[in-house]
């Protein structure tokens, strides 16, 4: 790669300094970091935008807040001119699975692929600017690849390399069969680089290796090497596992006001820094004070949790709706004064039942009709609601929460 | 399979036997051996040949008769009225290393590739009927197939399956590279099968990963599996490494008469049973009459060992050439009595060099004048010529014997 730096002058240095800090920021790895400044340094020098490349699996697109944490970072990229690429991966997508073993990994039709395109560029509009962004579908280039093609590609790198990725050498190692086919999913994914001469490719850390490949594969075709950019991977609503949606703990950023503000609200309060950090737009000044208060007691988690999620619904449905799902969510949770401490129920049995046999299953009132006597001089609560006629009956919710007189309560989980 | 055998008559079910019984004799391997079975029964009913395949590498044209130990298997085929495949494996050839590391496999043109093959098939020729012999390259059909292709393909095996062929295990954990890319030769030698949905095919014990891959792949793609047979491999001349053109240890069915018996005089005692099952086209029984003389001392090593370059320079040049062969070599060696164990001598100065001179570098003679006298005594041999002239020069050949008077004996290895 050419010494872009050297032929700058000292406003565009600054101004290379000044770019590399935004990107850099919340970034887990950058590789190469001085690659990264060459990058921004040629797009200076040729005045032409740089090339951010992000491939996006054809089969998933529910986009939750932990794709975001990319995206807020791509957005940055065209905030300073650049231009993303999106890459549909639909060509292994209409493959489906060789080994037919497989019915996750069903086949798609090209309707199918194209419709979830689609709905994935309308649901990342809500974070990138949609004029700097490119929309590709990788069969276009992949499809014309003819065996000798594959094996020049397949030339370019060992088995040893190939098994260094963490769940290839783990399922070799416990039995579990990896199938050759699998093996050339990262060297698609490399190929796209080359065929799209991207500049800088992002992706979580757990892409680590994928990316890296088109890096390697640029190279060999005699290509200028892209840099990699590592982001850290957001825990969802559970606080352990990476925010999925087949973990069934996320936030759609495609969810109802009162869904993203209710979600936000159970996040578990450690994880509160790293989310302002990665998942909201606020600048980076307010991150850091919000981090500090919350360190020095000053700020209350639930009042910074109340902050994020007015934050995340203004992103993503605008300041009224944020307006909105906070207040209603003050005035049925908090103006009934909770306890910061509820304890949660684990609930095994039928989900509908009468209000009356409810509150003796949680041992909230010795009797049936103790139940039924508290219920007549209004001490029983559903989130928040008074519970007027005795012989209701309900259908319990995940996270319901189920109050008699004032110090009282049990919050179901499903 | 259907059980074709089910239908045969009492005559059909011995020809099954009878057949059955020339194939697998000297085999190491049949898998399976009731497959084998089937496959002779499917010909008699259906009246359709059998193909037996055989895969070829387009870089090595020299036949030698470690080669011919799988062609005296197909020639025994032909001559029940199958047909054999000849596959020259074109594809790779012509695309050569590309991890361009390789200066051994380099990019073969198809001028190059045709030469070669043509050069196999005259060779062959002296072996296997032309008449029942097809000739194809595999680019006809390997060439055609696209990246979606070679998916499914990789699909149909698994990673841990390739290394479990013994040189890529090895080479995995020893550390040295395996280019992603040869883990294809195997699949495209068992797409071939598929192609040409070969019946059986036939390789060396060597070959045991690869052959079998054929039968996997063609069950992959709904096809009937072939059999495998699989041959012992023929030592070379240094009685250690297989018989091959960069061990220098080989008998080329090309070769002069002359050199056939030759090199046929210096192969160790203890393979000549192996030689004379593997190589030659002696009816069983004979061959058992040797091995059996052999062992009970009836038959000198040094006379089964006539009888075996006897026969090669039969199969190859006819029944003339090897009578002549063999009397010149009775001429040179037996009458000159040469003893059983002559000295080998490594010569690693100049190979030009005078008769005196060499007398007494190889200390058969301690000065130049005693040497000098000995041969104007017509005392001094080489290779069974009295040397006349006591100012000779002679340029050394390996295996040269060099003779003084009736005891003294020794052999150039150069």
């Amino acid at each position: 790669m050419a010494d872009w730096m050297k032929n700058l002058n000292e406003d565009q240095l600054k101004e290379v300094e000044r770019q590399f800090t935004i990107y850099a920021g919340g970034a887990q790895e950058v590789i190469p970091e001085a690659g990264l400044k060459q990058k921004i340094a040629k797009s200076i020098v040729t005045r032409l935008p740089l090339k951010i490349k992000l491939g996006l699996d054809p089969t998933a697109p529910d986009v939750h807040i932990g794709h975001t944490v990319v995206l807020n970072k791509m957005r940055q990229f065209q905030e300073n001119g650049h231009i993303v690429q999106l890459i549909i991966g639909d060509f292994t997508g209409k493959i489906g699975d060789p080994t037919g073993k497989s019915t996750v990994r069903k086949q798609l039709t090209d309707e199918e692929v194209k419709h979830n395109a689609q709905t994935y560029f309308e649901q990342f509009g809500k974070v990138l600017d949609q004029e700097k962004a490119e929309l590709f579908y990788n069969s276009k280039w992949l499809k014309n690849l003819n065996l000798e093609d594959v094996i020049r590609l397949a030339g370019s790198i060992t088995v040893a390399r190939l098994l260094e990725r963490n769940d290839f050498s783990e399922r070799l190692s416990a039995g579990k069969p990896i199938s050759l086919h699998e093996f050339f999913y990262p060297l698609m994914q490399g190929y796209d680089s080359v065929f799209l001469e991207s500049d800088i490719e992002l992706g979580g850390t757990d892409q680590h290796f994928n990316v890296l490949m088109g890096r390697g594969l640029q190279e060999h075709f005699g290509k200028e090497k892209q840099v990699v950019m590592l982001l850290p991977l957001l825990e969802g609503l559970d606080g352990k596992d990476k925010m999925s949606k087949s973990k069934h703990n996320y936030i759609g950023i495609d969810e109802d006001p009162h869904e993203i503000f209710g979600k936000t609200m159970s996040i578990p309060d450690e994880l509160m820094v790293k989310y302002f950090d990665l998942a909201t737009d606020l600048p980076l000044e307010e991150k850091k004070d919000i981090g500090e208060n919350l360190e020095n007691g000053s700020l209350h988690p639930r009042d910074a949790k109340m902050l994020l999620g007015r934050t995340l619904v203004r992103m993503y449905h605008g300041e009224d709706a944020a307006e909105k799902a906070q207040s209603q969510f003050k005035s049925v949770f908090q103006k009934g004064a909770l306890p910061d401490d509820i304890p949660v129920v684990q609930w095994e049995k039928a989900e509908e039942i009468s209000v009356v046999d409810l509150l003796v299953e949680l041992n909230m009132l010795s009797s049936k009709s103790e139940a039924r006597r508290m219920i007549g001089n209004g001490g029983v609560k559903i989130d928040g609601s008074k519970v007027e006629d005795p012989a209701l009956k309900v259908v319990l919710t995940d996270g319901m929460i189920i109050g008699v007189g004032k110090r009282k309560f049990n919050q179901i989980k499903l």
